[in-house]
């Protein structure tokens, strides 16, 4: 079956930094899913782990961490699902990902796609939905019924750092949806227009001081912080809004040691949110990713979510996966990138 | 009035170290209630106020942040309170401390004595409930709901590092009635004990590697971590034992810098805890601290929390207070010392 992988760690310029190869068509057994491919998108994580590493592969990895397709067969062990169901998922870190015609992946990290949405808004939706729904909802502990989205406004504030990216363009409507108040910030006026249609109440710039941005919004501090971009940059800025009791979320590693002890008096909460940490170490609440997709797909086709796609190529080839590549390596990206359809 | 207070940070062989001295009585207004101190107990936060500084204060500091005693005045904005009720509190850090005759506290952080303890048996309670409580409940997550402790068996273990001081007595005996499995660490015959004497499931040694420690007991991994003591020392360790998704939270702050991304696979969640976070910025949730104090004295009269009093001296004055702190100063304290009454 046709597939898009790697062996070696090239600059995407290089044609053969993501080449089409030809690979065996798995089989579904247990809780796997054998999917047929009719999306994919590409995150910032492709970018990372076809960049990172000088080793030379035997054979070829396969990226893709964000898919929508068809069910064509299930292991025995399935119980969620049945050949012919839609479903969009973002799968596991431990294997080959869904740059393929078709492509395994466990029940239990899969949802029902959306049925109100076209198949390339689909496929932009599972890796940031379930990043900032775990980030808000389970690192953050802000409190939110599904039942309920929309149903009365908190007196909480979060700000968003880089809220018109594509964590931050959900985690912007979500929060929303939890009655918050959103700060994003964003920089370029393309980016500040697309995080207030996604429901951004105020914005400011992270190119300036972030403590001075928000002070001028007549806003001392804030309950909570979800970080998205350059933990180390920010850091102090984070320590000097956050709120005693706050809590602070970050998806972005630092690079320098940070500072921890600057939260200390106002006992403040550090959480760090990972989407495949679930599925990496297989824990026990796995199947909530199931859950939150079956919960995002709901809100899409309730209308309360909007999906992020902002640019679809076609077909699903290396020559459109090396262009996604390359739009992300531009760190202009606003919203998704999805490639669809085989030729 | 009669207080006991110090001018220079001295050692506490020297006899000015904390002198008694005469203050003027204060007078309550507002929120503050007024309390004729009957009984206090002294805390590492005495020593470590008591002892870190150069400076020479014109006028003594008074130290002391665990109390009971009798209101006898109340400020024209009180309502929890009357003049003749019991109470017991840890109060504020930015006011003088309890070590006095008489004491003013804002109402919102007192809670009624347990009617069913002894005077010095109350006094041992505030300051180290506040902090397990609000490390427990409120910065590591863990569900509980007071109307039905010990109610039944959850499936989630904590570690709590330094489980016979006055926190870890605490912090156990209300895990255990979330329905926690406690692992406690302590190394002596007497502490050990304690320990089991307060809850503790299991019990590992903080002197060995806590990662044997706990691997032998056919423990791979913890929900919930609670560091009471040397955090730079045990940080590696954390790190190996903590499940993934799991929450971590510490009292003691760490003087080397951390190495905060080895959580960032397992998606770790870390919380500091200051007890005095919330009257230092006088927050809008500074009442809960009333709350707790009056779930804590709840649990009490019902007998499902103990009193963690260890060792009485009476009555309070320097010579006293300076006795207390030695014993705090040697690190071997087991429980709470409390000194009751005046001459």
């Amino acid at each position: 079956m046709h597939a898009i992988g790697f062996t070696d760690h090239l600059p995407i310029e290089d044609p053969a930094s993501l080449r089409d190869v030809t690979i065996s068509k798995p089989s579904a057994q247990g809780h796997d899913l054998l999917v047929q491919v009719q999306a994919v998108a590409v995150n910032p994580v492709d970018v990372s782990v076809r960049k990172t590493g000088h080793e030379h592969r035997m054979r070829p990895k396969i990226l893709g961490w964000d898919a929508t397709g068809i069910v064509t067969a299930v292991g025995e062990a399935v119980t969620l699902f049945q050949p012919g169901d839609h479903v969009f998922y973002a799968g596991s870190f431990r294997r080959p990902g869904c740059d393929s015609a078709y492509h395994l992946v466990d029940e239990r990290l899969v949802g029902h796609a959306p049925a109100t949405l076209t198949t390339a808004a689909r496929a932009a939706m599972p890796l940031t939905s379930l990043t900032a729904y775990e980030a808000l909802f389970e690192q953050l502990h802000i409190p939110f019924d599904p039942a309920k989205p929309n149903s009365e406004k908190c007196n909480q504030t979060i700000l968003i750092i880089n809220g018109a990216g594509g964590v931050g363009s959900i985690a912007t409507q979500l929060a929303k949806l939890a009655g918050l108040t959103v700060i994003s910030s964003a920089s370029r006026p393309e980016s500040i227009a697309w995080t207030q249609q996604h429901g951004a109440d105020l914005v400011v710039n992270h190119h300036h001081d972030l403590v001075s941005e928000v002070h001028a919004l007549g806003i001392k501090d804030v309950d909570y912080i979800l970080g998205l971009s350059d933990l180390d940059s920010h850091w102090n800025e984070i320590c000097t809004l956050i709120k005693p009791g706050g809590h602070i979320a970050s998806i972005t590693e630092n690079r320098r040691p940070i500072d921890l002890k600057k939260l200390t008096k106002k006992r403040g909460t550090f959480a760090w949110e990972w989407m495949y940490s679930k599925s990496y170490y297989h824990t026990a609440d796995m199947i909530s990713q199931h859950d939150i997709l079956e919960t995002i797909a709901d809100l899409l086709d309730r209308g309360l979510l909007q999906s992020t796609l902002s640019q679809t190529l076609r077909p699903i080839n290396a020559l459109n996966l090396r262009q996604a590549h390359q739009l992300i390596e531009q760190h202009h990206m606003i919203g998704k990138v999805v490639i669809e359809g085989w030729e």
